[in-house]
């Protein structure tokens, strides 16, 4: 990919990636392709460090939103700088006292004469110190809105966030906005479609990309522990000889296996238009992240003190999965979406 | 189908699906059709009673077992009857002290002058109440070997099964072979590939129609417990404004998915003729046997009482699904036959 | 205990035990003792039928239901009788439109100058065809009332439930009440006590006793296990000596465990009066019928075709510890409880 | 405990503890007391930081070791000052060809006229960093021994161990013996003894307290947990009315439960010097491990984002529970374990 998986430890270990490889993304054509092939770079580049994933994840949300939502000066303006990564976006939707509740939004946007006036806080921006341009999430006229804010206006301060559990490399910010002001042109799409037309097209995007860079951190954490269960002895014969250790890798290789096929389906639906595809997404999502869980916590235990270890890529994975558990919509909120899904296709079909 | 799905409850109770209904399957062109019409029907089947997919089951794992190693004649003689549902097959492994190891069979077939003459015990033989034609494994000249045994000659005496945890309609039954005489003719390829040919072309044909046997039986709970959920009213409110409920639904519904996805892609790697057609068909019989267990478990726990009365399919298939967990490779023993393909796949790769 | 306890297999089969066991149960002193003299005599009936530990624990439901809130009158006649088995006695409080939620009940107690009328219908009541008194609740003046009602009473129909999913022999029928009068002293507590006080008092011991009645059946279901992989020779060696039996033999182990201590707990907490012990005993019937569940079906899987075979005890035992996840409290039911129970333990420490 | 539970969160982002804590600890008589005081002792301080209680443990794993097999001057030289926290001790038995397997030990104890002279390398010493004294595993005449090394003499080397997964603060160090020479009097017991009787009871000592100070993690977890539940307010409602997050609540506090009593009982078994001791501290470590990691996995998904931030308690102790699951005997070794005393103790039985 242009650049050392291995170096991935490092970034964590840091708290940021260089910002040079975001060129070497963009050089893969990243924004664009089938949902299949974005899903494979970003199973590719999940296995390799979630935090980049991260960053595919919200430059393609942002695209995304943009490309459906945005106008066309806008898309013309913003879509071939995202893809070349000249530009690099952030989301900014999450608030102190919002987290999966988006309707609860504190942030304003106040029209005056001039333009559009920015007021607020938001919370674990993805890349929020290196981004130049945000979509915010705000109310404007009582309405959510959303706007693109360039992160070189006046107001806008970054407050780092190190040392949380995951994703450590993400270039994580909380964001505060001081009285910004962009120009009306920046809004996207009119007030009152911010939530539930804007940040739903960017939020399905990112749970896409997320599953399936859970698929690649679950293949990954798979792979390290075949590898260790076939080299490391113990006992005088290699792990992968020990009944529990060779339970373990089927377990971890039929979720992955889970996941992955889950994720194909979420793809195949989205090129089909399908009316399920949201639906399938947050299966695959739902699915894949929870491999990704279990199958780093097993990788992690067949590593044993390898899997501990400073550098040790499931250890690392071990972390990062609990994150994809929470974001772009938990576990929890996830089964009750399912659960919505079915039961009005059940009665449709009855 | 030809017969009331709802009559399944009462063969359940009854011990045994009436003989007429194997003519109604085999208007349907049973054991024609490429892997996934085949998985398709078996979910059908068993969606409505796990006792007729086992029928099903057998009478494709004798053919796919004829098919493939029978000679030119017993392949003329055989297929198109057992096809068209004038004979029924019984698949005869089984013993008392060999359950999963199939290696320490008891049954010896004796080689004379006026043919073979075969002495032994089988247990749990499917459709053995009803069978016409039994596919026997003994052992021939100190090797194993397989051989087709009319239930009309003298010397096979049965000893039905009731009452067990489930398949209660399957016409189980241990079967005795004394002295019984069969012409050499009978025997199916040589002795010495009895086990590894023969009986592993039967038991992958088995665990893949049983797999998606589970599906239809996942999918069939899901369906009773959605039902339910929306019309039974508790506490004022449908048992479905319960976020509990609806938890259970959601995780049903993706264990059933991916169930589903996982039996599509062992009948995919099927049409390929793939060299992971045999561990992927594992993974979808481990995948979709547990997925049914677990849903059929939540139906039950999400109907109550409704679950637990009588008639109630879910309760049936929870039994049953504990039985798909055990034949054709238990759980355990999927789980360690997954590891070997996973870590051969993972060193040829390295 | 006066009789076979391998004779409960085929009582399950027949759909009753004898009711001459009655007596032999009343001559162990069933309803005196402790706490946990009554767990652990519960737990040696549970390890046996869990149709009998239903006799006793109904028997016990409605003595402390008298025991707590009868006239003094009524504890005289009924008390003793319950405990010497000559009278046996049914708890009817479920209804077909409500199972969990009790305060649904649609059975009425009318009174009149000549004493009480009672019109209704209730459902699952085990012992039901066997009993000679029963317990019930319906609806008087408005409100939830109990009343005792003798099952020779003109009026009192019953209906068996038989092919259930688990607790065959526990005599279960559906009962109606048609017209059936009763004097005015058989009603137990004041109108509006008969849910909050009487059939609360009566619940909190079924719990307690199916509670340790699990315990009992996921120790016998250990036992059998470890009997049958120490016996079983599999590949040339017993099962005992695969890992993977062993692991499943392990956590049976510390489920099993985890229950006799937790139902341990729970008699000391109300052997001390404790105001935790509602509380506990919830949390003991969820963690132990969790654990019966979860430990027989482990047991099935080891004992293979054994575990399914018609007369084990692990594959009724599979049967019975479903319904006990469902009875006196749903887990989910059980967990919203505990989780009361925790955040205002949580909010007075606080 | 004289210091501030918050600062722990700083202690794990340093990578250590402040070394006058240890003194602190010392006040409380860590090391005396019964066993049930000790554990609860270990709870209280796991609670807060499990690097901390992993001081605790390892010097109680030492004192053990010597109070049971030291000799006089040992026990009177070492035992007084470590419990005065004047020595702190560190326990080097893992290398690391192995890690479970410590019959495969590497490290030489060679016995000359001047004394013994050791060499070798051991990996994740606990306090490796500011241990004043090991006591190190090693094989003298071709028999495994124990000797104690002041980590003042010529030839100790410290590699420090950075950024692993969890237990951050616990001064964790590789460490190297380059031909260390002490008195033959620093031996341990005599060669032989080395493994099956010192590290045998240092080992049984860690369980314990490790399992101990898992209790203290869960509960510590359940209350943040509640503690946020009942303070969020999310969708109108404060988190506590969403019946999932009550669920996680309730399932979190039986496992918590669950493990206070496994513990409880271990503790029990010591003091009444019962044979089963060692095999109950074995299910009380695996019982509390897997409450330590299921319940903080539930209480950072109630936290979500504060979960995941920065400080969080239930963050870091999901890192440092997952590394609970492997030390002392991975989940795997105690199955296996607890597997052969359950069959044991039915073999005697029957």
């Amino acid at each position: 990919m242009g650049f050392d998986p291995a170096e991935a430890a490092r970034w964590d270990r840091d708290g940021g990636f260089p910002v040079h490889v975001v060129k070497q993304l963009a050089d893969r054509d990243w924004l664009g392709g089938s949902p299949l092939e974005l899903g494979e770079f970003c199973a590719e580049v999940g296995a390799v460090c979630s935090s980049l994933r991260g960053l595919v994840t919200v430059q393609g949300m942002v695209s995304a939103a943009l490309s459906r939502w945005g106008t066309a000066d806008q898309r013309e303006h913003w879509l071939p700088r995202l893809a070349a990564g000249e530009e690099i976006a952030g989301f900014a939707a999450t608030e102190s006292g919002a987290g999966t509740d988006l309707a609860a939004v504190g942030t304003t946007i106040d029209a005056g004469p001039g333009g559009l006036t920015i007021n607020g806080e938001k919370r674990w921006v993805t890349c929020g110190r290196i981004a130049t341009v945000l979509l915010v999430l705000g109310v404007l006229d009582g309405k959510p809105a959303t706007v693109l804010v360039e992160t070189d206006r006046a107001g806008v301060c970054l407050e780092p966030v190190h040392d949380q559990l995951g994703m450590r490399a993400a270039h994580i910010a909380d964001v505060r906005f001081d009285q910004v002001r962009v120009p009306r042109e920046n809004l996207v799409a009119p007030a009152g479609f911010g939530l539930s037309h804007v940040v739903a097209t960017a939020l399905d995007h990112g749970r896409f990309t997320v599953a399936w860079g859970c698929v690649g951190m679950a293949e990954a954490c798979l792979r390290d522990a075949a590898e260790h269960a076939m080299i490391r002895v113990q006992a005088g014969v290699p792990l992968a000889d020990h009944q529990l250790v060779r339970s373990m890798v089927a377990r971890a290789a039929v979720a992955a296996d889970n996941a992955r096929l889950s994720c194909t389906a979420a793809a195949q639906s989205r090129m089909d238009c399908s009316p399920d595809a949201i639906a399938r997404t947050i299966m695959a999502k739902y699915t894949a992240s929870r491999a990704a869980a279990t199958v780093s916590a097993d990788a992690v235990q067949i590593l044993g003190s390898a899997g501990v270890a400073p550098d040790s890529r499931a250890g690392r994975f071990y972390r990062d999965a609990k994150v994809m558990r929470i974001i772009e919509g938990a576990d929890q909120v996830a089964e009750l979406h399912i659960a919505d899904h079915v039961l009005r296709e059940h009665r449709r079909r009855t």
